[in-house]
């Protein structure tokens, strides 16, 4: 079975990109010529939301290794939403990108080996050809191990991949996540040693030394990720907020190790929105020159 | 627009039965008849999962208010199951039960307000009369108020409720919940009074005094929970892990106030696999004397 993670590095390498594109999908920000005058129906807003992120996939798989689908964008048209959700994975695989599933699911026990069956699994329900799971998904830390272990089983028997929440990028995130412990951490700290020490079973661990359970990493506060780099060697970190949530250089550089492994970076409005700041331009080619402005400006800051 | 939780200690008063159960069918442990020899495709499955789920309703309305579904067990065969769990909720109103979806969704943003749209609300691509959206739902705190917001402007807007998770009834919890901050409090006291102060604004208080953001307390130790009802005064909290999580009595009476008002307990698995023990007998049977025995345990715990 392959590891998730020694994948991803794989691809990562191919493409000189440790770059995620975030999907994020919706409907009164499409394109213009997507949308229709007036109301649209549901099934209309979905039927455009397919057709844009397929462009939108080819537009970017050029130059980035993998893509992130925010399943709130999809779940909140029902279950057709969710169809349409993996429908596009799908469509994502067909183009060579590893798919993150940003689900951000969490239950205890058996719920948690339901939700990891549901989000993770290539069953018959949703691998139809025309369907596909993510490689990897997100999921909640909250409930310790016995949240966390159920999603880890699926995913190494899959070859795929989890990514723990440990620090979100938004102010309010801090009321919780930077609350000081009596020991003198943080409690964002003590979440990242928990999904340290979880992951760092033998079983998890793939050949270039990284677990497959991964961590969701804010990036807006350099300091914070450095010390969170620190707590988690053999985690590769999922960075979201890079551009319109406020990450800037220094907070991506902390998230990397000195070789330029270490974490995904990735960029989602700034770039599917690219063409709202000229309209009059095929959307296209301003998503493309996006996500390859994006690569470029990562790469810069590593040093590539 | 009426107010959930005054509308939910209605129903617990007219029932005299502050219970709810819940709904978390695995096929594995449908009665037999309903079950298929041998391996059953995903779509007979989930026929059967309605099936059960119907009656079980059937059999268990007369002695709850309300009913939990816990949406892995139907997230687990892709959006077919969503539809399921949308046309059994339609089933569960109709029988004039409340309805409380686990959820237990969590994001920031404009990602939290499309998670509130896609489970709370009765959107036309849901609620098309043969399907629906829950009165209520669980929802993550670990994002702070930029996570809970938007669930509660989605549910006052509709007179629904929402329920953030506080304690969790698993023992991995404690790796995070109960580890000590340097003011003296446990990370799920913290969780408890930032909750507390989300919900106390005006906005959110119904006519009974409580709050529209209730809390979700594992039934699992006495002392932790007499002190959340204490630093939760406005909060309904949903009590799950009663009978099989382990939850008893002392852990029950700890979480209502003096007026008997403030929780409603949870049970599955006892109650909706009761037949287990049985076999030989008529299965709604079952289901419906242990609905009927859960109802009196709780009332004799609290005197009523």
């Amino acid at each position: 079975m392959p590891h998730f993670v020694d994948t991803l590095l794989e691809h990562i390498r191919v493409k000189g990109s440790p770059v995620c594109v975030g999907v994020d999908p919706v409907y009164e920000r499409l394109p213009a010529e997507l949308r229709e005058d007036g109301q649209a129906e549901p099934a209309a807003r979905l039927e455009a939301i397919h057709r844009y992120v397929a462009d939108l996939l080819t537009a970017v798989s050029p130059h980035v290794p993998a893509v992130k689908f925010q399943s709130a964008c999809f779940e909140r048209y029902g279950w057709e939403g969710v169809e349409t959700y993996h429908s596009l994975i799908q469509e994502a695989k067909a183009r060579s990108l590893l798919v993150i599933g940003d689900v951000k699911r969490g239950d205890i026990g058996v719920s948690a080996e339901h939700y990891a069956a549901g989000c993770l699994s290539d069953q018959p329900a949703i691998d139809d050809g025309d369907h596909a799971a993510p490689d990897a998904v997100t999921i909640a830390s909250y409930f310790g191990v016995d949240g966390i272990g159920p999603f880890l089983d699926a995913a190494a028997s899959q070859g795929k991949g989890v990514f723990a929440l440990v620090r979100t990028s938004n102010p309010g995130g801090d009321a919780i996540q930077s609350l000081k412990l009596a020991d003198g951490r943080s409690v964002a700290q003590a979440v990242a040693e928990l999904v340290a020490g979880i992951g760092s079973d033998a079983r998890w661990i793939g050949a270039s030394g990284y677990s497959l359970l991964g961590a969701v990493v804010g990036a807006t506060k350099p300091a914070d990720a450095a010390e969170l780099r620190r707590l988690m060697p053999r985690q590769l970190f999922l960075v979201p907020g890079f551009g319109a949530q406020g990450g800037g250089a220094d907070d991506v550089r902390a998230c990397f190790k000195p070789d330029g492994t270490g974490a995904l970076i990735t960029a989602s409005r700034s770039v599917i929105f690219a063409y709202e700041q000229s309209p009059a331009d095929d959307w296209m080619m301003r998503v493309e020159r996006a996500a390859a402005e994006l690569r470029s400006q990562i790469r810069a800051i590593l040093g590539w």
